[in-house]
């Protein structure tokens, strides 16, 4: 194989036969009718199968091992032994734990809600109070975390990710501003980068409520991918709740978990962890609304899964390592040493993020969806759908096959290409937008 | 039997006479350290068995019957089965349905607070442009309810309920305040009252959002027993939804139900039923918060449920309508033409509503307590706990076997009885209260 070469250096010859190479081929495989779809962390079918055994685990038994009937109203905030999978998957004690609904995100909506206007601690803090509430968004991150701020009408504040976690310095900075409330965390394998926050950053985060103006700051910690390696033992992560707790922070943290990605999106259990006041708001609110969450799946869920986690990640791993696999050796053999895009390479999680160099990212999207490739709107990684650069991609490489993703893959690095080719030639022709 | 006579008639000594033989068999019954509780709404064991086929109904076969994988993301306003479902308990039109999650109490929550907060139309309209918005409460009624306007901070202006549904003139004089936003109605085998809502009633209420001062006003349409008959085929209920549509008001409608008490509290499925474009508000605050509900409990209930529904009610009806036939015939027994109370007799539903003379029924409860029997707490049926005639009491005879229930009723009767003669005692004294 040619050591490549650098697209800066190839001389405008080279450039011009190299676009109208790679326009042929994207020609070629927009006429195959493709329909290929790299948007949303979805687990393939062949990882649902692996949960086929939850619909046998309550055999008729619907008792609790405390002798709470699933069947009927009560435990709202979950049964013991499901807390204790949440213990599981989240490394916190069972105590600090709700198990409540199918979905982190509708307990993450309902903190936030709660945090601005009804309060966390019982008390009369609010971010309410402040007339422009803001939120620290380390970017790129997870859209749905925006989605609920900008519904809220909470301002976001950017802070760069660096791969060991957000940018530090900067959220400190950021904390100094009174109404500056909280921010947002997806800590291992982080969404979209897939970095895991360091030992070192986890204790920074826990020291920042003490370190922010704000004295209703909170830590939304969406700990989405927690088991969610490619090796066993999973990859360590520090606790946040315990150094919060050392720390004196521990009513300002707030870690969320589910078991969507493990067995089932939506069927499946969501977890929350916090001190005892701000479970105390939590199981107020969630009572006012309901009376109770689905014990019948707590129950399906914890007999299934309980003790065994590692064991059925492995099973995920075994079926989505290869697909992060192919991703990198696309990337390394399509991308590498063209000095158009640089990419992460996690060891967990559900993405893989790709950085082209500044304003393409949009471009790279519209080639790719003419060539019948549907990739994560760029832009969509950033609050607003802004992304400042137009730069970052998120791609999802779990739901496809290996053969549609190879197919997908080898589309969405001619359209880097392509993109980073035109901008060039554009570039060299003075033709270039400022 | 003798034909009882009424308490006001009896000699004072007959009265002294009565007093001591039931404080004598109250204390009898104390002494067996009883632990009724005849509280909430909430189906017997052997209720829940009638849904043990729940479990096998999927049987490995996860795909709906459009093709959707129930165990993955999506269908954020529920499986098309699962929305068939829902119109053959609320008899509406499948297109009209959003089934999401398990508790349409969750529901009515989410409404309360679009419109509060977010409006529920699309437009500027939304309760909180009133300083001090207000909703209806036909009472008794449901405490439920009362707890979501409450904790919102929504004032409640009770409304008389009848045996044939509220007091519309009252309801009618009611909403000519303009921030009178709303009213909630548990419009067959209502909560407490057993009663069906009259087809003249549903009509009045209908037009109810016309005649309505408020352009936001929205009737809370809480059809929580729809199919909780005790004879099939089921008893009619007018269709709100149709009636509002005829009279230009069907914006203003939102229906919900659940299989709460048709499958497992908690575990089953809960609906909404309302025009395009409550159901486009309702859609877009779910998707803010959630990517979808549990589609595998949606197409578990669907296979198991659908097209049989009053079939599997019947099973219920026949272990519930005995309960309510002893409830009955005790309350007769031992309470009628005693001038002190009058009761209910639903013919379906989970409660039955028993009135004392007023200023009872707190006392009602406090001996009822002494004797190992929990009552739901008297005031409950009423907004803020205050029944203004400490009267009503309301009986949930379903969670307790017959031979409890017959127990829990001698109890009950004994303190009703204690209650008014210590009453008409006191007052023959002249130490009665004012």
């Amino acid at each position: 194989m040619r050591t490549p070469r650098a697209i800066a250096e190839l001389s405008d010859a080279e450039l011009e036969g190299l676009q109208a190479d790679l326009s042929r081929e994207l020609e070629l495989q927009a006429a195959n009718r493709l329909s290929l779809d790299l948007t949303r962390g979805k687990p393939a079918p062949d990882q649902l199968e692996l949960s086929a055994g939850l619909d046998d685990a309550i055999a008729g038994n619907y008792i609790a091992s405390d002798g709470t009937d699933s069947r009927n109203y009560g435990a709202l905030t979950g049964l013991r032994e499901a807390r204790e999978l949440g213990a599981e998957i989240m490394e916190a004690d069972p105590e600090d734990i709700i198990c409540w609904g199918n979905s982190s995100l509708q307990l993450m909506h309902t903190c936030v809600d709660l945090a601005l206007n009804h309060g966390l601690w019982g008390d009369g803090r609010r971010w309410s109070r402040d007339a422009n509430p803001k939120v620290l968004t380390p970017v790129p991150g997870y859209d749905r975390h925006f989605t609920i701020c900008e519904a809220a009408g909470i301002e976001m504040i950017n802070v760069p990710m660096t791969d060991t976690g957000p940018d530090m310095d900067a959220a400190r900075r950021a904390v100094e501003d009174p109404s500056v409330k909280g921010i947002w965390c997806v800590p291992k394998y982080s969404n979209p980068s897939g970095c895991i926050y360091s030992p070192e950053r986890v204790e920074e985060l826990a020291r920042l409520p003490a370190d922010a103006a704000a004295d209703d700051f909170v830590i939304l910690w969406d700990n989405a991918y927690a088991v969610h390696d490619f090796e066993f033992p999973r990859a360590p992560l520090a606790s946040l709740l315990d150094l919060a707790r050392r720390h004196g922070t521990g009513e300002h943290v707030i870690m969320f978990a589910s078991t969507s990605k493990i067995t089932y999106p939506s069927a499946g259990l969501a977890f929350l962890a916090a001190d005892a006041a701000v479970r105390k708001a939590v199981e107020s609110r969630l009572g006012t609304a309901s009376i109770g969450p689905d014990k019948v799946n707590q129950l399906r869920h914890a007999r299934f899964l309980g003790g065994r986690v590692e064991a059925h990640m492995a099973g995920h791993a075994a079926l989505v390592k290869p697909k992060f696999e192919l991703v990198e050796r696309k990337l390394r053999e399509g991308l590498a040493g063209l000095g158009i895009a640089d990419w992460t390479t996690p060891a967990g999680g559900y993405f893989v993020s790709l950085d082209t160099r500044p304003g393409l990212a949009k471009n790279v999207g519209d080639l790719a969806a003419k060539a019948g490739l549907t990739i994560t709107k760029p832009g969509a990684t950033f609050p607003y759908g802004r992304d400042p650069e137009d730069a970052n991609l998120r791609i999802a490489p779990t739901f496809a096959s290996l053969a549609d993703l190879a197919v997908a893959m080898d589309v969405l690095v001619v359209c880097v290409k392509l993109a980073a080719i035109s901008r060039e030639i554009d570039h060299r022709s003075g033709t270039a937008g400022a």
